[in-house]
C-alpha cells in the first residue's frame, strides 16, 4: 500500500469522507488511491477558491472536516482567501497539498514554491510529509489538530514520491479533542456583574452560536436585562421561529460605537474584544468605550455554549419563551430595498434551510426581518475575504442534500468565485443562488466617502461594473444553472418560490 | 501631499504609469490619490488573479513594470499563481498591496494577516512601509528591484495610514540597473567546445529571446552546427518571418530526454540545466545524459543576449539568414489537429500580432506550424500556474494598443481566471481567445497514465469537464464579449478572420 492509499484509509477511517479537489500531476497517485480506496466523495472546483470555499462551508454544518486536495504553491495561493475565511470561522478543513517530489525540489523548476511557508497564515498547524511512512501519522494529527477548539485549517503538504512510494499502511484516528471548559472563575465573575445591575451587553461568538448557547444567553438576558448581540459575523447561527432573535453588531464604526456606548459592561462568550472592521482616520479601532469593564466568559477556543448555560445557571435564570410570530403580513412589491428583500426571503424560506450570506451592502439589515422566518442556519463572510458565497453555499449543501440552500451573493463580491456554479450543477445540489446586482463596488462607494475623497475618474473606473453590465443569467447558463432576472419585489417572490422547489441549482439575478 | 499621493507621484516619474487595480477599504486614500496625481492609468479586474496576470503581460512587453494595486492579504493570495507567473518569466512589476492601519493590526480583525510573509515566496523583494515618510523612498526602490536582472516582483505593502498620513513628497527614481555581463572566460570556453566539434546544444531562456540574442544564436548554430531550443516555456519570443526558427525543448520527459541524448555538451544561455517539469517515478529529474558537460554561458541573471553576440563574435561566425518562406498551401479542414491548427493560425495571424499561448496539451506541437507566421512575438506561461493566459493577454493588450492579441486557451485552465474576459470588453481590447474546448483536464488524464494508475470513478469525476459542458460562447457574452462556436478548422479560420478585424475582444469556443 502506497502512501497515497494509507492517507486516504486513514482519512476515511477518522471519519474525513468528503474531499474538494482540484488537482494535478504531483497528485496524480492521491486521485489513483481514491479509486482504490473506498468511501471517499470527490468533488471537483474549477478554481481552488471554490474548493476551499466548499471545505469551509462542508465543515461549517459538519462540524467535521472535510480534506482538499490543492496543487502545488499556485494552487494553495488560489485557495487561501477561502481558507482565510475558514480559519477565521473556525471551520476543520484538513487541507492536502501537493508538491513536488522531495529529490525534486532542488531541480527549482518552474512550479516549485515554499508551499509550508504560503500555507502558515492561513493554517492553525502546517506539516510537510517527508516520507510515505510518515503520511499516515501526520493525516491523523492534521485530523486532530483541525478539531482542536476552536477549530482551524491543519494544512499536511504531500511531496509526490511520498504519495507514490509504499507505506506502513494506515494509522488509527486520534481520540477527539475535548472541549475546554471556560474557568469558572469568570462566570462568577458575570454573574456578580450583572446581578450588580451596571447595564452589560453579551457578545456571542462561534463557539456560542449553537441552539443551546443561544437559549442560555436569552435566559441570562431575560433574568437580568443584559442585551444580547453577535459578532458582525457569524460563521453559522440557528435563527428563524423557536430561536432567539438576536441582532449582529453593526459593521459601521459609528453604529457599532453608538450600540456600544450605552454599556459599562461587555462580557465575551467566544468572541474577541469588539473591534472595527478597518481602521480609518479620526476613529477609533477599539469599539468599547475607554474605561468599560470587559470580562472573557470564554475565549475563542473555550466552550462558549457551556459558559453560557453555567452563568444561567449561576443566575438561577428561568427558562424563556422566544417572541410568537407575527401575524402575517401582505408580501412588498415594487423596487428593491433590504428591509423587503429580508420580508421576502423571511416569507419564502422552506424550514430547514441555509442561507450564506455574502451579500455586502445589501445583506446588512438581514437579520431582524428574518428573526420570524422558518427555523434555519445563517451562515456569513467572516473573513472579509471576497468570494466566499458562492462556494461556502455549495459546500454546504454537499454537506446537508436534505436542506435548501440559499446564497445571498454581492455581484462584485461573486464575480472572484462564479466557478462554483458549475461544481452545483455538476453535483446536482439545491441551491439558490440570490445576485444582488448592483453593478458597482458599493462598498468602496461609501469608503471612499467615509475617507473623505471626492470620487473622480479613477475611482469611477475602480469602483463601477457597469461597463459592459455583467449578465449573471448567461454566465449561470454558461455552467449549467438555469437562472432568472427580475428587479422588483414581486418577481423575487416568483423567482424565489420557483428556485427553493427546483430540482437542482438556480439562480436569480436581482437588479437593484 | 499624504503618503498615497507622494507614491503616485513617485511611481509616475519613474515611469510607472499603469496600475492594475482591485481595491478594497485600506485602498481608499491610493484610490484617491489616483485621481489627483495626473499620469496613471487604472484598470480594474474583477479578480486579483486577473489584475497581476494583467500585470505580468504588460511587463513582458513593456520591460518595464505596471503597478498592482492589491487589497490585504486575502487579495495578495488571490493574486499569488500569476505572480508566481511573472516571476518565472522574470517580468518586473511593481506590487502594492494594502493592509490594515500600522496601529489596527493588533486587534487582529477578521482581514488581518502575514501579508509580508505571503508575498515572500512569489517576491524578489518585499518591503512594508512603517511611516508615510518613507513610502517614497519605498517606491522609488521597489522600481529598481524589480528591473534589476533577471527582473521580477517587489512587493510594496502598504499600511492604510501609511497612506493618509502627511509625507515628505515624491522621490525622483533611482538610476536603472545596468545589465550583468557574462564572464568572458565562460564565452571563450563556450567558444572553444563548439569549435572542438563535440555535438552541442544550446539552451535559450528569457534574457537570449530578443530578436538580437536569437540572430546571435543563428549564427553560432550557423557557424558550428550546434543545436539551438528554447526552455519549453518562454516569457516572450519574436517569432515568424525573418526570425530564426527554433523550437522548445519538449515538455514529456522521454520526448526531452531523446532531444538532449545526442549532446554531450549543453550551453546555457540565460537558462538553467535543463530538469523535468514534474517528478516521476522511474523517470530522472535531470534531463541531461550523465556525464554531459554544462557550461552556462550566461546565467539567467546576466545578458544572455550580448553573451550570445560575444560568443558568435568570438567563432567569427558570419551573419546568416533565416530560411525563405514557403509557398502557401491550402488551409487545413475538418476536425481540430494541432498541426491543422498552426496552420490556420499561421496563415491567419496579422502582422506583429501577440500570441499568449496558455493552451497545455492543445499547445504542444504549435512552434514548428508557425515558424513561417508574419513577424509576431509568443509568451507563453512560464510557472505552471493554472490561469495565466486570459489575464496576460489582457495586459500585453492593454502594453500594446496598436497590435492584435491572440489568446489560446485551453478550457480547464481557462476557467480560473475567465473574468479577464471582462477587463476586455470594459477597455475595448483587440483580444481573440480562443478556447480550446475538449472539456476535460486533458492533460491530468495524460499524467494519471503516465503513473502507471487505470482511470477510475474518482479520476473521472476529477478530470472530466463534460457535465455539464461549459458554454464558452454564454460565458464571453456574460461579459460583455462576442464570441462564436465552431468544430472545424474552416470554421475557425472564418472566426479568426471576423476575430482579428474585430473592434473590441472575441472568443471563439473550438470544440476539439
Amino acid at each position: 500500500m502506497n502512501g497515497a492509499q494509507a492517507l486516504v484509509q486513514t482519512l476515511v477511517d477518522a471519519g474525513v469522507t468528503t474531499c474538494f479537489a482540484n488537482p494535478g500531476t504531483s497528485e496524480m497517485h492521491f486521485v489513483s488511491a481514491l479509486d482504490r480506496v473506498p468511501g471517499m466523495r470527490c468533488v471537483l472546483g474549477l478554481a481552488e477558491t471554490v474548493v476551499t470555499g466548499c471545505a469551509d462551508g462542508y465543515g461549517r454544518m459538519m462540524g467535521t472536516p472535510a480534506a482538499t486536495l490543492l496543487h502545488c504553491g499556485p494552487g494553495l495561493t488560489n485557495g487561501l482567501a477561502n481558507l482565510h475565511n475558514a480559519k477565521r470561522a473556525y471551520t476543520p478543513v484538513v487541507n492536502i497539498v501537493g508538491d513536488h517530489a522531495t529529490y525534486h525540489a532542488r531541480y527549482d523548476t518552474p512550479l516549485t514554491s515554499d508551499v509550508a511557508t504560503l500555507a502558515a497564515p492561513m493554517s492553525c498547524w502546517v506539516r510537510v510529509s517527508r516520507h510515505a511512512r510518515d503520511v499516515s501519522d501526520d493525516a491523523v494529527e492534521a485530523v486532530r489538530q483541525s478539531t482542536t477548539a476552536p477549530g482551524g485549517v491543519a494544512t499536511l503538504v504531500l511531496p509526490a514520491d511520498t504519495a507514490w512510494t509504499e507505506s506502513d499502511g494506515p494509522r488509527p484516528p486520534l481520540p477527539a479533542p475535548t472541549p475546554v471548559r471556560a474557568d469558572m472563575a469568570r462566570i462568577d465573575d458575570a454573574a456578580r456583574s450583572l446581578r450588580g445591575g451596571a447595564p452589560a451587553l453579551i457578545l456571542l461568538g462561534t463557539s456560542a452560536l449553537s441552539e443551546a448557547g443561544l437559549h442560555a444567553a436569552w435566559r441570562v438576558a431575560g433574568a437580568t436585562g443584559a442585551a444580547l448581540r453577535t459578532t458582525t459575523f457569524v460563521a453559522r447561527m440557528p435563527r428563524g421561529r423557536g430561536r432567539p432573535p438576536i441582532d449582529r453588531l453593526p459593521y459601521a464604526v459609528d453604529q457599532a460605537l453608538t450600540t456600544l456606548a450605552p454599556f459599562p459592561v461587555v462580557i465575551l462568550a467566544g468572541a474577541t474584544p469588539p473591534a472595527a472592521f478597518f481602521a480609518y482616520p479620526d476613529k477609533p479601532s477599539d469599539l468599547c468605550t475607554p474605561g468599560t469593564r470587559i470580562i472573557s466568559l470564554a475565549s475563542v477556543g473555550e466552550d462558549a455554549e457551556r459558559a453560557l448555560q453555567d452563568l444561567a445557571d449561576a443566575l438561577q435564570a428561568p427558562q424563556r419563551e422566544t417572541p410568537p410570530s407575527p401575524v402575517e403580513t401582505s408580501l412588498p412589491t415594487g423596487a428593491f430595498t433590504p428591509q423587503g428583500f429580508g420580508q421576502v426571503l423571511a416569507r419564502l424560506m422552506p424550514e430547514h434551510a441555509i442561507v450564506m450570506e455574502d451579500a455586502v451592502t445589501s445583506g446588512r439589515g438581514l437579520f431582524v426581518p428574518t428573526f420570524d422566518a422558518a427555523p434555519h442556519d445563517w451562515l456569513q463572510n467572516t473573513g472579509g475575504a471576497i468570494g466566499g458565497g458562492m462556494p461556502t453555499a455549495t459546500g454546504a449543501a454537499i454537506a446537508c442534500p436534505t436542506r435548501r440552500v440559499i446564497c445571498l451573493q454581492a455581484d462584485g463580491a461573486g464575480m472572484y468565485s462564479l466557478q462554483a456554479l458549475w461544481t452545483q450543477a455538476r453535483e446536482r445540489l439545491n441551491v439558490v443562488t440570490i445576485v444582488f446586482s448592483n453593478r458597482a463596488y458599493r462598498i468602496l462607494q461609501g469608503e471612499l466617502k467615509a475617507v473623505g475623497a471626492t470620487p473622480g475618474p479613477a475611482s469611477q473606473a475602480l469602483f463601477s461594473l457597469d461597463d459592459p453590465p455583467l449578465d449573471w443569467v448567461r454566465l449561470a447558463e454558461g455552467m449549467g444553472v438555469p437562472a432568472t432576472r427580475t428587479d422588483t419585489m414581486e418577481g423575487l417572490a416568483q423567482a424565489l418560490a420557483r428556485g427553493v422547489r427546483a430540482d437542482g441549482p438556480f439562480l436569480i439575478e436581482l437588479q437593484c
